[in-house]
């Protein structure tokens, strides 16, 4: 595996490397938690588009998603200072949630080959990327689901639709979304939500979704596949993405109702008490 | 439990009421097999709308739909008399059917956290009403389907789609609908169409849906739930809404065909001779 | 059983056979492995309008596809030289995907009865045709998936979007597709590919076809049957037959590409040493 630091120097959030078989290995790199905030959307997006445009440094093929937190985490999602209207402005969250949907629309119907490596809590933006991949590799400590309804809340329209899409009961999928429920590993991977199961550390999980990558490999060079993964997913996606600045505006205005900014408040404080003794 | 006299009374079809957890609990109530006619359509389509307007008496957040009936029965469906060309008359039965088209679709996107405590046969009108729900707990005796291939009918588009994308396996949903196939309540929780299987009486099927319902209610007074249901239900509840007239008037066509007056008509002599045995 | 030589004269590819239950027996017959060209849709598309037209020449209401193939195929699929641009014309190609598409799309919606009957390789086109039948009974010995992508070429989109709808997990589905994989008749019985699987030989799986359709047989007659199949599968099948025109002009171009006629024609010759030796 050959780490190209001069690349690599240009994230601030990003911990990226490239192996010789044309694996991109990406790592989740902003403590505690993995919190996407706008800088860290923008920097996916980066990557992602050179990736797909320059297939730099050599020939990249397969994009590996991981975590590179201490703590048992993919990623905590959207960091709750981008969605407190107090703590942000109009104009930034609109910049902020456009970012977000561009890239999870586009990981969703990249011509890459994707794999999602998880470990502990990957819950909301986190359990969305995961779904945007192609394959989910986890180790068996992961919980995962869209738990907006549980902290006051409401799923993204196509979050949710991605999620009931994916799992294999529909009613267990939409109880998880009316609920706000963050499942285990085992029922995860029983509904269709995780397609490889692993005991083991993170280095077990890596070597993991290496091996996945690496079986994948020859069949990402074959010229059907982008067009087969955009036959299925591109609908979907382009759909996604058109609707991200009606989102916009109209999250924008939920996040601006008292209660809501009253329930992100508290959920804040409780958070920055709970990260300071990380 | 508290009876609200003076609202119940201003149904004759259904029994109704509410308790202290929130929870209203909405028995179909018309001897002797609960079948849908344009009154009862009415009355629960009046319970719906006022529940989510005035939510009185206090703030009502669950809907339990269950049957009063003596036989174990959930309902038998719509009313034959109704869909009987020469029981009603055109404008008659396009009121009958956007009325039961407006309820069900609302049914399926309302706010409310809604369950259907199921006993017995659960066929056509029946079934489609429970599928509308959040959730379906049923007594093991129960039988569900869409029967009306069997019977000599075409099932209604949203209804055949909404049990589609409901069950688990594509073709079985589709054998079951091609041939108006009921499945016992065993068969239906494997395929996705019942979440939760009970042994015993109608007492314990009422106490399961109102255990379901309490765990469920803190959840449903979160701001997030009825915007995420909108989110995964909304556009097929808009889409089936907007189709009622067409289907109605295309279906009055339909019942109008010689043969289809005479199957009915057989169908009816059939029953209300076994009704009156009973 | 009865056959009609008059009309099964009229067909080079296709051995057609009528039984008096009102099954018609279509066994594709272009030795040695059934590979698709326009005559072979086109007999196709000519014997199901004609079932669907005149239902003869008894009340025709089930078609059962099957296999006359010496080895263990159904089908491999559409003739490789009616792809490889060199071998063909854009007037002839397009006339070509015309007619599969046109046919494949009518076959999923027709009001008749389907079932495919399979044994061995039922690869693309043959996987397809399977799809677009109401019911797949297969031998053990039946390895079935779109695996275009592993020969150098894409899926057809709605070929993709109906492996994806039928199965049972998505990301299972996506998979096969994303990587051309074929797979045992076991796995697809898991995966809702295949809805009844058979030991033994030829014989068995006939005559287990024809069981099937008899048992179906008074239900197909059901005036709603064939209108319930149009609500779940019409519009599938419309949007997909008024996509077949676009589809065929963007295939031609793709399979006009230098490496795409690179990789057909290298294909193409192993094939034909392959067939020299059976």
């Amino acid at each position: 595996m050959v780490s190209d630091k001069s690349h690599s120097s240009a994230f601030n959030f990003l911990h990226v490397t490239y192996s010789k078989e044309g694996i991109c290995h990406c790592q989740l790199s902003r403590p505690p938690v993995n919190a996407f905030n706008t800088s860290l959307w923008t920097e996916l997006l980066t990557l992602l588009t050179f990736l797909e445009k320059h297939r730099y440094p050599h020939l990249t093929r397969t994009l590996i998603l991981s975590s590179a937190a201490r703590g048992n985490i993919f990623s905590a999602g959207n960091d709750l200072t981008e969605l407190h209207a107090p703590s942000t402005s109009r104009s930034r969250f609109i910049t902020f949630w456009t970012t977000c949907t561009l890239f999870l629309a586009r990981l969703y119907k990249t011509p890459l080959c994707t794999i999602a490596a998880l470990r502990g809590a990957t819950p909301a933006g986190g359990c969305c990327m995961a779904l945007c991949c192609d394959y989910r590799v986890a180790l068996a400590n992961t919980t995962i689901g869209l738990n907006e309804v549980a902290i006051g809340l409401s799923v993204p329209k196509f979050w949710a639709l991605l999620l009931q899409r994916t799992a294999t009961v529909t009613s267990e999928a939409e109880d998880m979304l009316l609920r706000g429920t963050m499942i285990s590993a085992q029922s995860a991977k029983r509904l269709g939500l995780i397609d490889q199961l692993l005991q083991g550390n993170s280095i077990k999980l890596i070597g993991a979704a290496f091996r996945l990558a690496e079986t994948s490999s020859h069949l990402t060079e074959a010229p059907g596949r982008a067009a087969t993964k955009l036959a299925i997913r591109g609908a979907f996606a382009d759909e996604w993405e058109s609707y991200a600045n009606e989102e916009a505006r109209s999250a924008w205005e939920s996040l601006s109702e008292p209660t809501v900014v009253h329930t992100l408040g508290s959920l804040i404080s409780r958070l920055s008490t709970r990260k300071a003794k990380m």
